[in-house]
């Protein structure tokens, strides 16, 4: 693990995103019509999303825990597409990237298991950051 | 949580599989050398892995916990891509499917989290059901 | 920890309640118009709820981990009056009373924690088992 | 998530209460005597209640995790009531009700699944704050 | 991880043991007569051990998860020795041994954490497995 | 638990070691040439040793939860005992002591689980604190 004992807190924000893509409109109304029997997807996908942003120091080794100060999880439809971008925020040592990469992670996956039942062609793609500030460099993925 | 106390439990397996792209050889050869700062990639990514996959149910709120039975993590280097590949088996009630796609996604993470340091542009592709066996149906996307 | 290594498993069942009061028509008409600025807050506590419910044997010492096999979660909303119900299921050697208990407490405690920005006069009055069935006795507060 | 990037720490405190009844004075003087065969109630439920103040933000989606720099979980006896009071203080942006409340949940809890076997009527009773001081405004139920 | 789909259930015991030497009689008294400021050592240790016994698996990668059905923790002193010792009993595919040991390392590095206040030359030695029933083969080592 | 609200962070440092005695140099050549079945005996290990140094306070009810700010841990091989030692360092206000001891019986532990099938002789020595700087008083043990 790396040392950061040294460094100084300063404020870092990072954004990731994950894409469903679905193989059906009868999967996107469900979602939006709130159908769906296991429950509001977006709303339960969303409290899944915090956690795993909490939990990652949980499960990767190397990753340093961390206050996490804000989090904000939103979806944007487009077809058959479902975006999900999780912005993760701390003023810490160190930085928010993989916390935003892994509740985009569990996000996904989250959909991925209360749509199972109504759709058995849900794929997770490109899983990935899209934006980070702070820190030694400041990166934009487009 | 979709009831299955009435269900019988029978041999199920879940292969998943993610797709690491990195950006260079360099990173491939530091990763076969054993000479990454962090560690040994492909064993402390293993290790985050089985934890991910015993873990699923901590972090999805309707996905049943179980018994995880056997889990085995395999690597295939190709060019620049590593393919990962997750097998979970269990012999219960429910299948292990989201296991194997969340093991898939924490040990893709890992592996992001350790080389971050080397190579600023490893990227996350595909994290798929690649086959499930047991349950009402078997299926295999290929 | 009780020894069960003898018993047999059968089939158990347990609802928990837990009652939360608001203190003004204004917060039940948030929730009902999910326009609470936390987000749905039904939702996300039934999200926590089963989260809480799987988790009860990380925080008993004495309570046995247990496979839930089945659980829903319940509102009922009379004047300002919020009643929880937590219904758990398995079929293992032990009951589920204290896993209905924990979950009904963290939905309360979760709707508590999303309506305090909104409305700082929320109460959680009796959480408590309402029904159990199997094990030795069947139990029924009326 | 409520962003808490742009506060200042400052110094917080929350004492939360749960009543838990017991349907008997052979239970009292059981607790009393350290007779209860599952052991001593009074310390092993102190031991899950600083478990579950520490673990709150790990259950309630939208909680902050925190640094817990303080706990401390008193009992008073007054007839057939035990009257749990679990004080939490940090340093830190923002406050500890819901920790506080999580923990006098967790071993009201503790008490009634360490008592079940000797005592049918255990009941838990008004999970609440009692006080806290920090923040934008102090508060005191009485 | 090893694949036990096929193995059946069967009774299994694991007893481990850890010895913690205290430099002094006075840490042996205060211990007796429940005065460590801490609270009471052993029964907050022995919730400590359950829950280090249960959580075994959530930290070493390769362990299976199991339903822990039986665990007991008794301690004896010897002069400024303690010595505790840990069962735990389940009826599932594979044995409590790693269980049984992690539980007795965490009712040793309680008592540390307890005690560090009143004596600073607490150590902790042996932690072993005295006994295992069930399995390919018993081991009893003296 | 001890109240640190009003404690100063300071820099601290421990460094905590175990002894894990196999009973064969076929052991150690297993592990040196990487053939042990269960995988990469000193990654994996060093892999929980993290985790478990990060989850200590999750075990111990009277331990703060505080940010590891790093890890290092390093085997030594002297015949048949292999040295663990964990370093652990953080910028709080209390000490990681029980951290860096907690990993190295976890580290041991594991050690023990992945040796196992092939040694079933592997005992635990001595885990104990080495070393610690920072806090009222350094401590070395020689």
């Amino acid at each position: 693990m790396v040392d950061i004992t040294q460094k100084q807190s300063t404020y870092r924000t990072a954004i990731a995103q994950a894409v469903i893509k679905v193989s059906s409109m009868v999967t996107i109304d469900a979602i939006k019509k709130g159908t769906v029997p296991k429950g509001d997807v977006f709303s339960m996908s969303k409290a899944a999303g915090f956690l795993g942003v909490k939990k990652t120091a949980d499960l990767l080794p190397d990753c340093h825990p961390l206050p996490v100060e804000h989090c904000a999880i939103d979806y944007e439809i487009n077809g058959l597409d479902i975006t999900v971008k999780v912005m993760v925020k701390t003023f810490y040592k160190t930085g928010v990237e993989v916390e935003a990469m892994h509740g985009a992670s569990v996000v996904a996956l989250n959909m991925y298991d209360m749509l199972k039942p109504i759709d058995k062609g849900v794929e997770i793609h490109h899983i990935k950051l899209l934006k980070k500030t702070g820190g030694k460099s400041d990166i934009e993925n487009t």
